[in-house]
């Protein structure tokens, strides 16, 4: 016999397991945890995934995954459209939005400049980031990007692209992580924390 | 905004966070991977998930999975079908199956009796299994249960079902598993193997 006795459950582990992370043996115990389930469940499921790739969209502002052509956030009047958060992509953008921390709005780039991979500035989406700070109505677009060679080469490149248009180009606040113990922080991230020291009102304000 | 930014995001999470061992990052992680994939390719693991559901059969004599009638062990003439090897469900079957040394048939209970869990022994398949071995063709039935309270009480209670029946019942060997180091083996295990222990010759044969 085939390992799996059945086609349709040898065809589901396959399928399983091209997801990340989902080795055969995963995969295969999700096969028949969902053959315990009842046939709507799984229907539920299987629908779900097929229906949000089929329909996704993207914000035509920021990029992020939306239902309509403006996401919820640049479609909302009450957030700030003079500020721009520039992030490598929608899980970062779900992790500023949920320390609720931020009233702005987004720009997804879609990856970040990585040569090794092949990644370059004309891969992301910076001309549309361009065309939002042209139109004037932009005070500031703060970068948020992942502190790797990667980030920072992002970073840099972006900053030129931005700075002539007479707006604030900011970058999140590199640090030790809140409860972390100072003789376990690395040495780069200690220097950096000592050169961008803040004045101690400041600090306690925030 | 929900913190998804997408109702059909949101809708995908919650169903992958439903399946075991997955949690929301996860799911998340999973969803976010699933978006950046053809269509084609998201679709095909969908409708594996569902048509599998809808379409699984089970074995009308061991009670596995299947496509049809009749499972492709039960339906293959050159296995041994005088032998019955009873598992607690269709993984320890492919678990077996996989070791490449069993020729005969199997018996699927569909669970272990277990009490605390509310498990009796008419929610298994041991009636079909008396069906089975009431044919007067079932030489010898060998339990592959495992090594556990529930698994012992499952032993005993098929061994008094069946020990009227005329044939012998067998359990697999319990011992030292192959590579492992005796003074890390548990005390219950190592007792065992000395009670259970074999002539050097019939060990060597195996």
């Amino acid at each position: 016999m085939n390992s799996y006795s059945s086609r349709l459950v040898e065809t589901t582990v396959n399928e399983l397991a091209r997801l990340p992370g989902i080795g055969r043996k995963t995969a295969l115990r999700l096969t028949l945890h969902l053959l315990r389930q009842d046939v709507t469940e799984v229907e539920a499921l299987g629908n779900a995934i097929i229906h949000m790739r089929q329909d996704i969209r993207y914000c035509n502002l920021c990029h992020t995954i939306s239902d309509g052509d403006l996401c919820e956030v640049c479609a909302n009047a009450k957030r700030d459209h003079s500020i721009i958060c520039v992030v490598e992509d929608v899980r970062n953008m779900m992790a500023v939005e949920n320390t609720g921390q931020y009233n702005g709005v987004y720009h997804v780039l879609g990856g970040i400049i990585s040569p090794m991979e092949g990644v370059g500035p004309n891969d992301l989406n910076i001309q549309s980031l361009l065309q939002r700070v042209a139109t004037g109505e932009v005070k500031e677009v703060i970068m948020a990007l992942s502190t790797t060679v990667e980030g920072d080469t992002t970073n840099f490149y972006l900053y030129r692209k931005l700075k002539d248009y007479g707006l604030l180009v900011s970058s999140i606040a590199r640090g030790i992580a809140i409860g972390d113990e100072l003789e376990y922080t690395d040495e780069i991230t200690l220097g950096r924390s000592i050169l961008n020291r803040l004045p101690y009102e400041g600090m306690m304000g925030r």
